[in-house]
């Protein structure tokens, strides 16, 4: 494995994203991933600058022992995609506003619209959590201790809002 | 389990529509499941029409041994992400260019657009059996034979464009 | 009643938003509502994260003798959809552009283009003032105080109009 | 009351359209309407060509007993803003896909962004039919004969999602 | 004459806008046209909340005097068209993307996309210098005092332009 | 004056277009020109495939008598805007919703969105019928006898909405 | 080089495109080459269906003797710049509205908003015979042949504009 | 050759923009050309306030030894396509996203969907420095020197990520 991989315990979730700059979004799918006890490694791995790493990032994942990819990309968002021609692994794709997006609609088509045979799971503009969550809920359709987590998460979820609806209802 | 979901074997993949017109997209995933071999069932539940029933049908899903749910909607489309809401099972959305529909921009709107917490997978439009699929790949993170099934389904989706291009080259 | 629904005397309007941080937006209802003196109520229900808070809330609302939902939500905004396949009372329906939204694009289309046998009313995004007005207007029809209150609410955005037209003129 | 108002017992619901070749949609309101025993009378009012009628028409309304208008245009419609800023009634904006529009994105917007204080309760593109439920549901928040006719509607729009599942199971 | 209108010597050009706050763009109407010596009044005329305000301006604009109206407006901008309806006379639509604009697309639209029989000359957003230039252009076609202004202004363009040039030289 | 300008007695408008292929939509320029009894001449002026024939046009144009030049183009319509920037004379443009354009989106943002100094008159989507109209608007602000034609003009619009209001009356 | 590829003496613009249905498209480029007089050769490439032969067909381009690579995809297409990525040689894209796509804006999209470093020459929407054209353009700044032939073709162009304004006149 | 031109030695690329205001984009095309050794000129030349200059300048542009021309405009931008439709050189188009601009729709449009016959080489919103890459490019199709440099250039690129990578190893 390239060394400079970042490295969790038993890594199953591939997280890449097409610049360094892309982190601010895409360190939110490694948290949620955290705190669902669910070993990642994250690194950036870029298709138009680095093409020879993506495709062997991507062709050697399934061997590593990845069960999902996460790729995160703005503008012309092409990382999602080729990486999903590379492997018969799910990948989901975060598209990104970066600076040099337009309202981040090129990056939404940019990955959304794959062709017939090579689907990406695309999630909402700059939702990385929701990509965490999705990779999880992949990994719980064949483990029971993830799925308790992700059940207890979205009781979670609900009691926030209903603290919210308090608070409003003390006003 | 309501008995007027279509099955076969074993079912592991539930396919819903917001309307039997939605059928015409619909059935692709059906079909690609059918090619590689897994079991589905496919039904009309519509998150505006019967509320009931699609509640019912998103929390009894992974009890009745689904593993993924594929959910197709047009226009305001609601149903992938309600169920998503009412289940930890991954969900796939499949927004569809109904007559309802503006160009398809309110069902990929709709449908991708999901707040933290409660993702949606979302396929390109009309993209059926990217969703199918996307599915498949999903069992395959703990199903070897599904895998062996998906690599060889890319290996011949490679030998048709080798095809189209040899054909070019003799004219 | 839920104990935590924010309550005036005689509540006839129940106003409810996908989450607390779109109060900002949706206060404006509440306001308009107090200033033309109708009881409302108004808390949070999240059709995501509170699928059963917002099915009770919904199916309970015209027994509970509410006459009007005004529902807020961003993004792939369900809430005003969903309230209106559990309810027959009217429903209006706020679009809000949150920091998840793509320029509102996402919310309006969300809440608006919903398919045939559910209405949403749907007014200008971010524009929960007119949606009070718009609940006001609707309790109008078989109210004549309301009425006298909506025609002295129109008398007045004229005669503000026409204070800008003489400042305009003394420069 | 002007001559040409079509009338059936009891208006209580004006139906205007821009133009007669608007009637292939706004049709589908009266019909709803006509299902649901709720009289309205329906004609053509244009707010570019015939603004003094479009005044005292929208100027006369409540006067005349009617108690909601539903104002269906395409392209820049002001029609259904232009009667809201000219009666105190609840105007429900049907925007129309015409040959003149940009896929609909011109009615829309049109009908949609009102300022504060002058609401139109905005239906989806081409939806009359929803214009037509939305104003019954408006009559039925002082009307329980009503009420208890959407209720049924809805039954019966539930009744043919489970007929479809039927057929579905059955093949 | 209403006396609360804005006047300079000899106002043949009536520019309207629909809120003082549009005030801003505006003022850049009135400040070319006097740079071309043109008279003109300068007003706030609402759609929505003063409707019988903005009949008598458009029907009393050209007994008046006026040749020209420039109406600027935000959003839903009905005031162009619904003046253009309302008179003879040239009218010239400035789009403004107020603070409930959708990036400006609504007011565009809502200004451009006039029927047949009613059109508004619709200029670039916020472009109220180029309604004032377009207006005087209007008046050159019969003056030539104002012909020679208009031939002098588009010199004065250039000669900015090319002084930028030598400056870009002179680094 | 070049020969193959078609020629009516007393041309006062320009009506120029990119392509023949675009007659089908400028024809009705020049059909309501001649109903209104206004001189015109009708011709074809690409800017990108003629330039100097564009400049020479536009340049001649106020020399040989025309007042108004009315110019469609689809796609990047460059032609009205080019011409503006020519002439001292209104120039109205018509976006051409032509095959090569994407829905009309292209052409009307190419015409409209003209840079401060230079206006172009923006009329809708293949609306040269109101291009003929706003032309004869511009002429008659110093022409009686168009301003007699152009109310009765509108005037004739009435009658037929209100034609069809009376025949929908008889149903 | 890869016995497939469709091959004219001397060819340096290599032609490609993701599916044999663009072929439809793509056609054009082919023809205004050999019009030229340029040697090209045309065959498919997928990035998605078949990303080895991608690498190989853009790595070995120069090598071939290739000096300009024309590349159209539709939807999501990412073969231009995925292409772009691996060669030095200026690559041309071609952004088809295929039946996959959205109105042609993911094509457009995927294509143009390139990130800094790796520039894709777009074209407009199915323009493959500009991007022909310009591959012609790009050879002409080191072959004066070429140019010639450039400048003949432009000469053509305007003949055509001429002939049609000429039989305009005749009418 | 005019005097106001920036000159470095042996200028083969000429830089123009239709605003001096819009250098904050363009300065990165001149600014790669610079590090690739790539003579350029740059300055100001505006479609519609200069049009003679533009003329001239793209009239004389091969005469005096350019090879390629980098475009740079706003809003309705036509300074590229018309510097295209006045030379045989291949022309980069570069949209600018100015203050006038609707978040660059126009630009982008306005440059990108030229007709048939005319090419523009249009590159991603704002992003000159790939103009000044693809303008490289072209040169090195007949240049070595050159070749080498943009070989080494993607090295570098490549490099950076890899370096990238590493530090998120590190952390």
């Amino acid at each position: 494995m390239t060394p400079e991989y970042k490295i969790m315990s038993k890594p199953k979730i591939g997280i890449i994203m097409g610049s360094k700059s892309d982190l601010f979004v895409m360190q939110d799918a490694a948290d949620v991933l955290k705190e669902l006890g669910i070993g990642y490694e994250i690194t950036v791995v870029s298709a138009h600058r680095t093409p020879d790493r993506m495709f062997s990032y991507a062709r050697e994942a399934a061997g590593r022992g990845l069960k999902v990819i996460i790729a995160g990309a703005g503008g012309a968002a092409h990382l999602p995609g080729m990486v999903a021609s590379l492997t018969h692994l799910p990948v989901i794709g975060v598209p990104i506003k970066s600076s040099n997006s337009i309202d981040g609609w090129d990056s939404i088509l940019s990955i959304l619209q794959m062709p017939n045979g090579i689907p990406v799971a695309t999630v909402a503009l700059n939702a990385a959590k929701n990509a965490g969550i999705l990779a999880a809920q992949i990994l719980s359709t064949a483990d029971d201790a993830i799925t308790k987590k992700l059940i207890s998460y979205k009781e979670n979820l609900k009691k926030k809002v209903e603290e919210s609806a308090s608070e409003m209802g003390d006003v």
